[in-house]
């Protein structure tokens, strides 16, 4: 742990008051009381978590205010952040930025600089898409607006059938929506493989409308939104849901001059560093390092995204701490299906150029003589046993994922995952756990008795 | 993998049918389907797993022959293996057995031997604790007898509050019976540190009668148990359960000359040979190495003796493969409280000459505005920040000991366990799972920013 400069009363503005930012902030006011530390977010909100949008729509979380992790006040009062909200960041230039806010356009000066800017929902490039009615989820105001919408609408079209899509299905699902989902991919939750996908296929496909294959090509309605026209079909709505991705936000970094990396987001050090001195960039804005390929990725997810703040806020303090990477670890459910993936898809590793072994295999999650699920389990390594990611649909999906996570962030091989002195207790799960079962068939494939 | 000897029809003779003979007996017929694989079980069933005898107990697992993974049919028709059943061995030569079986005395010889002869009740080493209505439960026959004297019984006296103590009141008290627990430790599960036992202990003085400091001096009744003196009281009862610990069976490799370790079980190499040529011990009657302390130690848990089986199959077999050891990781409820352990308590650290640090923290498991349950977690780690254990009770804590089981097999570091992308899903977990937040904490403790 170098010190390097503990500086006196410096100033540190941070654009964006999302998970990064905002861990960011806690960390320096931590380490240095005495410094100014400015937070710059658009919404009326800070420590925004959009993961809980669908939550507040199918009605299970009542305020939308009890989807920030903390109030702004408790940033404020308890902990010494000068927050701003409803302010927008309209120029960054060297030591200084403009703010508007309140009306009025505002100066502040900086001596260390954060991004925190987040992403966005990526268009659909097709004509229309700012219709009344078209709404995605990328910020938890949009939770309220979907919400109100939603009271009025008969039927829904969600475009994308990531994770996001996946999950504002069922909750619109849950109100009694007439759910269609439209998806240009073969199948759902695309960064998955089909071997585990098809578990929650097959669930979506009892419960929603869902297309595959299909291209969207124009949305249309007059005042507001009516139809979707795909290359295959039509289809009547009163509201879409976009959820096709999302895009880093980062014009602000480029206007000041700072190097963007290739996968379109802010270039970074392991330290957070941007290629301009003193400026730092942390969250779904920063590009960072995929630990299973060891290369530059960009893994726009809620716990890198908390992490790299607090990375970025114990550098700007002055001392060292490095930042690892992410393995795009994720977990979610459809009804009562959870999915959960960590590391690579044997497509995406192929693509990656690894020379891949799997195995899918479907097991009881607990003992056979006990109330039991069932799951499906994939395991990709390569040729010499290193583990390249897991996957897992059906019953008691996380506490495979945690192990796996942990595995692979540990550049662990099929023999650490066969060994791994995981607990056993009937109700939980089986004395070789499904993982360990993946494990000994790998074996075989690679030639261990 | 070198091959060290692949013989032609060699004779393998196996002393126990439990997880680790079953496991080995398994795998040396699947690499030489010509060997002659015996196994000499004393009970009626093989592949018995007493960990389910709690659930049996209880009346939630109907026939006793659903707690032993497979029939016997399976591993004699399927695999091949050439099992006897009620079958005691009587003496152990070199490269031959005496076994009684049906009666009469038969002679068998062996190229190759496994001990996978289990452990056994400690007794208490009191007066009369051979009295009818005093049983343990590590036999799935006992399963039977305990179930059938419960039926008959009112009162219950369960003797130790380890987890199959705790099991097992638990199990009685749901067939509406009086339990009193005696613990001479002053908290239950004495494995565990009291940060986190208490939490069962909250919930075990709800239900039960448990006694804390209190140790048995005399079990006494005329033909049957009638009452338990103890140092400080005494208590009527119509049944008793002992569940003071484990003893490993190594009577018969002592007669061989096999070399017993520090621990009181047979010693072993990583590929599970005992001190004779040949002659290999697996399961709760063999040592093995704990991962944390990197020294010789005994865990007698179904999930390392299942894999030393595995292990030894191989070696057996004429390959190599080492068993890396074990953590004791462990998992157990009462009621709806879970509690789990891997690697060293603080207690077992210091003990060991570890100069410790460690964290408690209560935390919501889930994130706040879903449905939540609480859960109480400890870290141990050294000075420099290596991970020596992890206790959890409450909710939710299978997923934890999952990802530490994990970390500690890997060694891994409190930097580690905090950088560890584990996924995030808000009704799974939090993003700062309880977990992270623990390392973070114990940053501050090693001076990390």
């Amino acid at each position: 742990m170098l010190i390097i400069n503990l500086g006196i009363g410096l100033k540190v503005a941070i654009i964006g008051g999302g998970a990064a930012g905002m861990s960011a902030a806690s960390r320096i006011k931590r380490l240095h009381a005495d410094w100014d530390v400015m937070v710059f977010e658009r919404a009326p909100y800070v420590s925004h978590a959009p993961c809980g949008v669908p939550f507040y729509v199918s009605g299970m979380v009542g305020r939308i205010e009890d989807l920030c992790a903390y109030d702004i006040s408790h940033f404020k009062e308890d902990r010494g952040i000068d927050v701003h909200i409803r302010a927008k960041v309209v120029e960054v230039g060297d030591g200084f930025l403009r703010v508007e806010e309140g009306g009025k356009e505002r100066r502040y000066e900086w001596d260390k600089l954060l991004f925190a800017t987040g992403a966005r929902a990526a268009p659909l490039n097709v004509k229309c898409e700012e219709l009344d009615g078209v709404l995605c989820v990328h910020y938890i105001e949009n939770g309220e607006r979907v919400r109100r919408l939603a009271e009025k609408s008969e039927s829904v079209v969600v475009i994308g059938s990531g994770y996001i899509g996946v999950e504002m299905a069922e909750a619109l699902s849950r109100l009694g929506k007439k759910v269609v989902i439209l998806e240009k991919e073969k199948h759902p939750l695309p960064d998955f493989d089909y071997e585990v996908s098809s578990i929650i296929q097959q669930k979506l496909q009892q419960i929603v409308d869902v297309r595959f294959s299909e291209n969207v090509v124009a949305i249309e309605g007059k005042d507001r939104v009516e139809r979707i026209i795909t290359d295959r079909d039509e289809y009547r709505c009163d509201m879409v849901i976009m959820a096709v991705g999302s895009i880093p936000n980062v014009e602000l970094a480029k206007e000041l001059g700072v190097e963007i990396g290739n996968t379109g987001a802010i270039k970074t050090t392991k330290r957070l560093e941007t290629s301009i001195e003193n400026v730092y960039a942390a969250g779904d804005c920063a590009e960072t390092t995929n630990i299973v390929t060891g290369t530059e990725d960009w893994i726009p997810l809620a716990v890198p995204a908390n992490k790299m703040g607090y990375v970025a806020g114990v550098n700007i303090s002055g001392y060292e701490m490095e930042f690892p990477g992410a393995l795009r670890s994720q977990l979610t459910s459809f009804y009562d299906i959870e999915i959960g993936k960590t590391g690579l898809s044997e497509k995406e590793a192929i693509k990656f150029g690894f020379d891949t072994i799997s195995v899918t295999i479907s097991a009881k999650t607990s003992t056979k003589y006990l109330p039991n699920g069932n799951i499906t389990l994939k395991v990709i390594a390569d040729k010499d046993g290193k583990l390249l990611g897991v996957q897992a649909a059906g019953k008691k999906v996380a506490m495979r994922i945690y192990a796996a996570s942990t595995l692979l962030y540990k550049k662990s091989t099929i023999s650490d995952m066969f060994f791994a002195d995981l607990p056993y207790y009937p109700p939980e799960n089986r004395v070789w756990d499904p993982l360990v079962v993946a494990a000994r068939t790998l074996f075989r494939k690679l030639g261990i008795p």
